[in-house]
């Protein structure tokens, strides 16, 4: 490996962010099986006046992926890593060994350098005791119910059954989705739910005994759309304190799981500073870091190197690996003449070696050893598609779907394991195009998870591959994908800063919440029923501060009218005083009031009258100047 | 109407952008029925060698919604306008008429005045001789195919049949699409073609004869997505200048019309000013004007106010008309226990209205009169929603689906008129709900084209609203919608500034291009596909040129790799030269060619050998360490 050629720079601890969000405040609910506290955000709202009920101020929950940053009561030392969430948790299973030294001797050689980057850490990796499982679909097909399950159950309800209770509780309701698993609905996630849904292969809970920072939660298609952002420097670009910025910045925003895809110096460092400050489950593809290893020649890769890159991540605390075990020899011809050919980083990297050895990869002839060590740490497997297709040219081809067979087949065997399986999908497909994904997927692969790139529906628009792919996203997390993978502003064009970072993110949190919306589940609504109800009163700091994004949602209203007064009046620049329609549907329904109309019961009445006339009258054109009088609590004529 | 409140400012004329795009040019495609000559963009990559082919310059043809403002050549002077295009075809009808002045009384008025920010127009305005009909609907009903029909005809089929027969032909290839109509494959799209289209109101081409300087273009579910973009000024922000400008930035990034929806002073003048220098239809909705002559007062305003402002702007050479006729006494009942009432201005103005007066709307009561305008003018209805939702909670509901049956009815009632119809439509609407949408559109208003605000898939995101409404708009744009309504990210917060209205723009155009390649129009794929070949060879510049945004392309891969020689290095920031997966699959391909395999055919012949070997083996496990040898043209083993 290459020494620096940049002095790296660990984080200060000014570098990263901390601010709460306005109006918000970390709350925690109680488990009723398991001594946990439940993290979630609350925006409390501006007075709202209801008739017949007393001011109140209202509290809304929102799933936060956040962790402590946002919290100005936790202690937080970037030097020292987060608190350890779920040590206890699991040193109480009895089913973990403390190790004296890390397992991997490139790890041992690492920690041993005295350059100043090494995390300051005297933590001790733990490890499966002998001939025991400890991975949470193991723990579920054996019927327990972990304090990991519990907290997912009562993280992904949001609260939403107690505020059915309240005043706000007409804004619960919601519209039918469609493309949702009709056997349970979401506001009824019991933990006993979680645990049946894991003990099944579809859903997975990503969290490594050596990251017991990171809080609870699940990625299947019966539960919250989640996505996951990538960072990682390159050996042209990037920090460890910036990398560490960007995983906090990602969560902040809403990252589910961040993967580390670092590829330039000093990968092993990096990794570890963001294990420890992360706290959300962390991803690699270890093959990027055995290839450093290897000096970059795909050719000069061996299993004992990618094996002990594995165990050395594992005691890391690494959540799931991208392993891209579906790249066989006889799939790479059928690349040979597409436009983009493979455009996995390791997808590439494994065909190089194929090819090469004129042999199968090892990552596929040594999966069952692979599965040993999974199941050892409970690291997932995010099973690679290396043979994605990278432009819209390539979709769906043969190549693309006979990956995914092995993809179908190799999940059988971690499953035989109780290892936790995620399949990685796509890439660039058109819109008519994306269905079909979805359901061979579910067909090949057992309904494990989907985790999906994008996919990108056009390839016109580099500088813009967050939007192409957007739209690919929250189709696709509607038919059915658990984790979307976002793609931020520069894919295609260079690293990502945190500008782009951000922006990635809230553009996947909107195809998530909009997958959300369409399959019906019952938590999502309420954020828009609200968020809706605060624009229409014009109370402009509620609409904020319910936004993905507080700040731009501020910044661009206060653009034009910066004045602090505006943020009570009932109109914006865009259409100004005289022309909001809002202000003037207000004005309707005062005027309605006025002349004694009840908004409920008497329009109710009035209309069932217009109705019938209506119907009574056919289709025929109402050309009469019928008048309607809204003057009396009676109805009109 | 109140008196400036701010010194208005009219264009200068290097507040215009004149850039041309970088490595294109205008070209200009002659007609075979009329003496017509069709502008297009036309994109020339670099060098591309190509074996057993000489190295040429590719040229690409693009859809152009620029003008002239990007032709080098074109003398253009903002205060006298652009050439009149259409003029001759008009004029050689023989049945308009030259005015010697406006007929409306405001206009007239306005134009006396000496304030110094009246356009310097000296143009008599043009109207139907008596008993004519001058509607492109009235002329495709009697067989005419016009210079206007002709024009779109070649306009849309991009030379995509030239392209076929040389050496990019390959490139042409695309998947077949789904909710396309089957009738016709657009690469045969013939002038025959548009007018069957225009005279069944399955499409309209709006142009006022009073708008001769803009360029034919269809909206039409049977030929490409097109997007408008609305701007113009309100009472709290922007200048003519700034208008003008935004306009023809707009039209540069890819809008196919303008809807000048200023509600501030002046918009008299900023409309002319827009039209004259406009080279794509503009949409207005009068209702705005006539709200200021009625000070603001909804209840105050009167048929003959609104009638007058019909003319005024149909003199102007508006194209297209937003009439919010189908908002009933009726309905409004109907809207009072949504979450957020009317969001539609000129919806909520109408409902106002209608309440304050007790009797349906004078747009609905004067509809046949109204189309006597709008044939003598050949002006377009865009029939408004005023009764869209405005949130997710009101999606799809009883008010909504009831105007638009009564905007199905209207239609019935214009083509009787001959006059061309386009139906608006919403909004805000969760994505399960949105082929609903399509579905009761078409068969409630005969297939006349959809155009649609949107829609919004979720309310959470102000800030982003062009990404929440992209994913909606590309779906509906798939099943069948004609036009795509930008949304900017300021939608909901303030007006939009020049930045604003390209992200709107570039959003709009993804999700146009989008839908078009879903529904498999023949013509979509060509540019993807060509950009995809640019990626995979690093052609970084052809990558650029060819995207819907060069700049910002360009400047996101400059931002970590400025340097020049970077733009053909076989890398970039994201994965450095040691990860970068086209790199490595380039050294698989050359790798397979320097032991003889060429890539078709020997590849496709080992290819075969080893799917049936795989098929014999059935779907077991592949363990075996199975050698495949590339290294002969014979195949491997």
């Amino acid at each position: 490996m290459g020494s620096s050629r940049k002095t790296e720079k660990i984080p200060a601890q000014s570098a990263i962010t901390r601010d709460p969000f306005p109006k918000s405040k970390k709350i925690f609910v109680d488990g009723k099986i398991h001594d946990i506290k439940v993290a979630m955000r609350e925006v409390e709202t501006e007075d709202t006046i209801s008739e017949g009920l007393e001011a109140e101020k209202f509290r809304i929950p929102l799933y936060d992926t956040s962790g402590p940053y946002t919290d100005p009561g936790a202690d937080i030392d970037v030097h020292k890593g987060l608190p350890s969430l779920r040590s206890t948790w699991i040193k109480e299973r009895g089913d973990v060994l403390e190790l004296p030294d890390f397992s991997s001797a490139f790890a041992r050689k690492r920690l041993e350098r005295t350059n100043g980057i090494t995390f300051g850490n005297t933590r001790k990796p733990l490890r499966a005791a002998p001939s025991r499982n400890v991975t949470q679909m193991h723990y579920a097909k054996r019927g327990v119910i972990t304090p990991e399950m519990e907290y997912i159950a009562i993280r992904e309800n949001q609260r939403i059954d107690e505020l059915r209770g309240n005043y706000y509780g007409q804004l619960c309701s919601y519209h039918e989705g469609i493309d949702f698993d009709a056997r349970i609905q979401p506001s009824h996630i019991t933990p006993e739910f979680v645990r049946e849904e894991v003990a099944a292969g579809r859903a997975i809970i990503p969290n490594n005994i050596n990251h017991p920072e990171s809080e609870p939660m699940i990625i299947g298609r019966n539960f919250l759309v989640k996505i996951n952002a990538n960072i990682g420097n390159s050996a042209v670009s990037s920090s460890i304190e910036e990398e560490v910025e960007k995983a906090v910045w990602a969560c902040r925003w809403g990252a589910d799981t961040i993967m580390d895809l670092s590829t330039g110096d000093n990968i092993h460092e990096t990794r570890e500073w963001i294990i420890r400050n992360s706290p959300v489950p962390i991803g690699t593809v270890p093959i990027y870091q055995a290839l450093e290893k290897a000096n970059g020649k795909p050719e000069d890769l061996t299993w004992e190197m990618y094996r002990d890159t594995l165990i050395e991540q594992a005691e890391q605390g690494v959540d799931y690996f991208t392993i891209h075990a579906g790249v066989l020899l006889r799939y790479i011809p059928l690349t040979a003449n597409r436009v983009t050919g493979i455009v996995s980083r390791g997808g590439s990297i494994m065909a190089k070696w194929c090819l090469a050895h004129h042999k199968e990869s090892f990552l596929y002839t040594e999966f069952e050893e692979i599965c040993e060590i999974m199941k050892a740490y409970d690291i997932a497997f995010s099973l690679g598609d290396g043979l994605r297709p990278g432009s819209i040219a390539d979709a769906n081809d043969a190549a693309q779907f006979a990956e995914l067979d092995t993809l179908g087949e190799l999940t059988q065997i971690a499953w035989k394991h109780d290892v936790q399986v995620m399949i990685e999908g796509p890439g660039h497909i058109p819109m008519q195009m994306i269905r079909e994904n979805m359901t061979r997927q579910l067909e090949a692969c057992g309904e494990a998870p989907f985790y999906t790139l994008g996919p990108l529906t056009t390839d016109i628009a580099p500088g813009y591959d967050h939007i192409t792919s957007a739209i690919g996203a929250a189709m696709i997390g509607w038919y059915g994908t658990a984790m979307l993978c976002y793609v931020t502003p520069k894919e295609h064009l260079g690293l990502p800063n945190k500008k782009d970072v951000k922006d990635g993110v809230i553009t996947y949190k909107i195809a998530a919440h909009a997958a959300d919306l369409a399959k019906g589940h019952p938590t999502a609504q309420l954020r828009d029923n609200v968020l809706s109800k605060a624009r229409f009163d014009f109370r402009w700091n509620d609409q904020f501060n319910l936004s993905l994004d507080p700040d731009t949602a501020r910044d661009f209203h206060d653009e034009t009218l910066p004045a602090e007064g505006a943020k009570v009046a009932h109109f914006c620049s865009m259409c100004g005083p005289k022309f909001c329609s809002m202000k003037i549907t207000q004005d309707i329904r005062k005027y309605a009031q006025e002349h004694g109309l009840s908004e409920t019961d008497a329009v109710r009445k009035g209309l069932d009258s217009k109705a019938r006339e209506f119907a009574e009258k056919g289709k025929e054109i109402y050309v009469e100047q019928t008048a309607v009088s809204l003057d009396s609590s009676e109805g009109h004529g």
